[in-house]
């Protein structure tokens, strides 16, 4: 039986229309290093309006690729709401990438225009001519100079707005269409796209807004550092329209400093950013306080929270810092760590750490090693694979199937659930060690040889074993004239792990490769390993 | 371009599978009189199970409809979970409605069982026999006696559900397909049945859990007094089942002791009923003062809360009462009375006072007498026609078309919407003073007159009239000893309207007829007049 009930498209549209009218009075904040630009969300909406005219000035039709280069500012705003209104798709470029990374997403994606921040020129100008569909270039807050390429047209982003109409007649669009798409850095093989739907991105903007999700009201100020090219700045954009909340974008002032002057200047309520940047302004504001009082939420996701960062906040500011996992492939918002109310001291202080709460939209299980689903019961490890209206079922073009499973994503991480919904990753399902038709985490083997006294720092990763498939190898850097060896070592760790868990495999090395931001590159200690240039201590022998 | 977005549908059956695990500790408490029964989400879901396979063991399949005529209990709400997530039908009956009526919708809707409260059997008794559909009726909370009908096998509840597996592979369901029915009892016409879908009601659940709606979430107790025979008691048990709120049900304890009782007890944080329950539990606080600290929220909808009440509940107990517009059409949350963040004092107090503002996923427009749309300047009237993805789009078995516009609801109700989004009734466009292509307020008509001093109560029709169409007739109740004339009246109320709006036609009655829960009664008032019963003084004479 077919229900009575109207139907009608969940669009961008509808949150343009809305958001821009009835919210006309919210604030858009873009920081300058100076005088901040503002702009009220009524006057957003009139400049979307025109830039939606432009772009069908320049050919823009049906389901084109209008891609933006840009930081968090006013004009990436108007993108984000004319670009889907319109019905043509928004592709956020990552500014952060490797030209080859840029060019490789731009073409895949088949981008029609991008519009470029002024001060992202000198970035953007080797790349354009390596793009092979893009048609027309716009620069936005400055001069149109320096760029140039065969059969592209390069405009000014004020010039092409001027004299159009402040108002569009945005069209009805399927819902299940695209509006937007990012795609992901993978750190193995080419990047891969995601196409949001407006059906998607108006769904996660109600979960931003619901009380046990981010609780963004009409009201609250949202400061987002969090880049608009990050998996659609986490939603706190189109969250904001559908509620009218106000929005400070701090564009290219990232830096601990500026933050913090925002922060005091701008009193949001609610900041998003990830664990390196509140890290940095909690150093600043130490060395130059600043008033921050404004804050009710800080948001922090995109890697885990380390305990310190959360609690030093918390105790010096009296801001709540809020844990959130998610992916570009989950629009991001896969959980969100609010402790149950119930929950006090140590146990609340757990949930908090944790990855947060799955909510009803985002169904999460565990694939065990042996591939089959293992239970939530806080201890079970798996693979975490979801499922949900704004989690995606593909990659644009079909890349990596092998990343879908019976039309679950499979996400990469490992963990476990609580009977209560609370994810705790562990590790990467790439970092986990698979032996012997089991787990062992390589990130709690880590820890444990880390609370070896003499252990400076310890890095695991699986190399291959004829009988147990995997076994792990310990890469230990010793503290200054500190002699443990790897005998004594396993000693220390048979206390507490089981004995098909303790590492025969010890390497000492002088220090643990890193990533660019800091991680242990385990890639670069397998190829070592592999090529021979570790010296690996046996203990069986 | 199609999104990569999964392609997951949104049903009560997620929303089953998600709360009663997740949440499996939010309390369930029915009130009794004496002890609370107390049940864990986890039972209820463990029992809507077996509700769900009682039910396929009766033969319901498909979309079938089963029925409640229920008060507000645990038992309701296993119907409310097991019913839609099994793929049938869930409708709930209006207890409160003549038999007659009752027969109606139930044959309307081909009812195939009813689950009736034991409370309830006296006044289902006499209807049972009349019922067309109905094949199995299910005595829920005491002994199956008493029932008896052609055709018809009687069941206890228990009985039923005893044995049966605390699981249920609820089935994957078209979101678009009907979960439950609610028919309207207008004061005219037979009633109109409106059937929610899958997607209505979940897009329904995650506004009321949006901070901007009525902020359910986890860690609240939400004290349900509106019965869920009414427009789905406003959302809240599903909105409950998604976030993990605790649920407080009244069942027949609805008089102002045991609610005061309740909440002293049950400490609910969010409390939603009509205005005449908060005015009579302002009664009994009064006399008999309760512990009623535990609130922070207190809705008040289905008819326009006086000033005097939302006042007095705050100043006395601190706790704001939140004004919700709906209608069973619109699932029923229309509007909702969250003043802007920005708004101070007597702003604020209008703004609380109106019927709130429409949320992104309710569109609005008024409609002018002249049939155009008018334009939301808080000043202009109309005709409020709603659209959106939880408002119904037409009745079941499409009866009164007239009630939808291109795709819009008529609501029927006439007011103004503000820049900002915010509704403001003031008639019921039935009564509405249609003249010369203008509307007159009856409700504002009433207002003037009420406001001169000799007269105690005033209330104003439609008369036709051969060349303006209509024009107001005042009904005035003249305050004992007073003697102020039509003219005088006339002369009071030409200070502050148009010469136009100034009405003609003027009876003075002992009282004004009113209906059963003390509004004017102007269908009596009209019949009078049209009889010759009333003596009119015409003042152009």
């Amino acid at each position: 039986m077919r229900s009575t009930m109207q139907d009608v498209p969940l669009s961008v549209g509808d949150l343009v229309r809305y958001g821009t009218s009835v919210h006309s009075r919210a604030r858009i904040t873009t920081w300058t290093g100076g005088e901040p630009r503002r702009a009220t969300l009524g006057e957003v909406g009139a400049r979307a309006a025109r830039l939606a005219h432009a772009l069908r000035g320049l050919g823009v039709a049906g389901d084109e690729r209008v891609a933006t280069f840009q930081w968090n500012n006013q004009e990436h705003l108007e993108a984000y709401l004319a670009v889907p209104a319109m019905g043509a798709v928004l592709h956020t470029l990552n500014i952060r990438l490797h030209a080859d990374q840029v060019a490789y997403i731009a073409d895949h994606a088949e981008d029609r225009v991008v519009i470029v921040d002024a001060s992202l020129v000198p970035v953007f100008a080797p790349i354009l001519p390596r793009l092979r569909t893009v048609r027309h270039v716009i620069v936005a807050g400055g001069e149109p100079g320096g760029l140039a390429a065969e059969g592209v047209e390069v405009h000014s982003y004020e010039d092409l707005l001027a004299g159009r109409p402040d108002t569009f007649d945005w069209p009805e669009i399927d819902e299940r269409d695209a509006a937007a798409m990012c795609y992901t850095s993978g750190t193995t093989g080419a990047p891969k796209g995601v196409a949001y739907s407006h059906r998607s991105m108006y769904l996660h903007s109600m979960q931003v807004c619901m009380t046990d999700g981010m609780a963004v009201a009409q009201g609250d100020t949202v400061l987002a550092v969090v880049p608009m090219f990050h998996a659609m700045s986490w939603g706190l954009p189109f969250a904001a329209l559908m509620v009218g909340a106000s929005l400070v974008l701090p564009d290219r002032f990232l830096q601990p400093g500026p933050l913090a002057d925002m922060i005091q200047a701008e009193r949001p309520t609610i900041a998003a950013a990830v664990p390196t940047i509140w890290h940095g302004l909690l150093e600043e504001l130490e060395a130059a306080p600043r008033d921050v009082s404004s804050l009710h939420s800080v948001i922090v996701g995109g890697a885990a929270c380390p305990p310190s960062l959360m609690e030093r906040f918390e105790e010096r500011y009296g801001v709540p810092m809020l844990h959130a996992w998610g992916m570009t492939e989950t629009s991001p918002l896969g959980s969100f760590a609010r402790p149950p109310a119930e929950a006090a001291g140590s146990e609340r202080r757990a949930y908090r750490l944790s990855q947060g709460r799955l909510p009803a939209s985002v169904r999460g299980r565990l694939i065990g090693p042996d591939g089959a689903v293992v239970p939530h019961d806080g201890a079970s490890v798996g693979e975490l694979e979801v499922r949900g209206p704004w989690v995606t079922g593909s990659y644009y073009g079909g890349e990596d199937p092998e990343k879908f499973h019976d039309g679950w994503l499979r996400t990469g991480d490992v963990g476990s659930l609580t009977p209560d919904g609370f994810l705790r990753l562990t590790d990467r399902a790439k970092d986990v060690i698979k032996t012997g038709g089991e787990w062992i985490s390589s990130v709690e083997l880590e820890n444990s040889v880390m609370a070896h006294p003499d252990v400076a720092e310890a890095a695991v990763v699986a190399v291959p074993d004829p009988k147990w498939d995997e076994r792990p190898l310990v890469a230990v850097v010793l503290r200054d004239g500190a002699a443990a060896g790897a005998p004594e070592l396993r000693e220390f760790l048979a206390e507490k792990m089981a004995r098909w868990q303790l590492p025969e495999f010890w390497t000492f090395v002088a220090e643990v490769p890193k990533t660019s931001v800091g991680k242990f590159d385990k890639k670069t200690l397998r190829s070592r390993h592999a090529s021979g240039e570790l010296e690996v201590v046996d203990t069986r022998e």
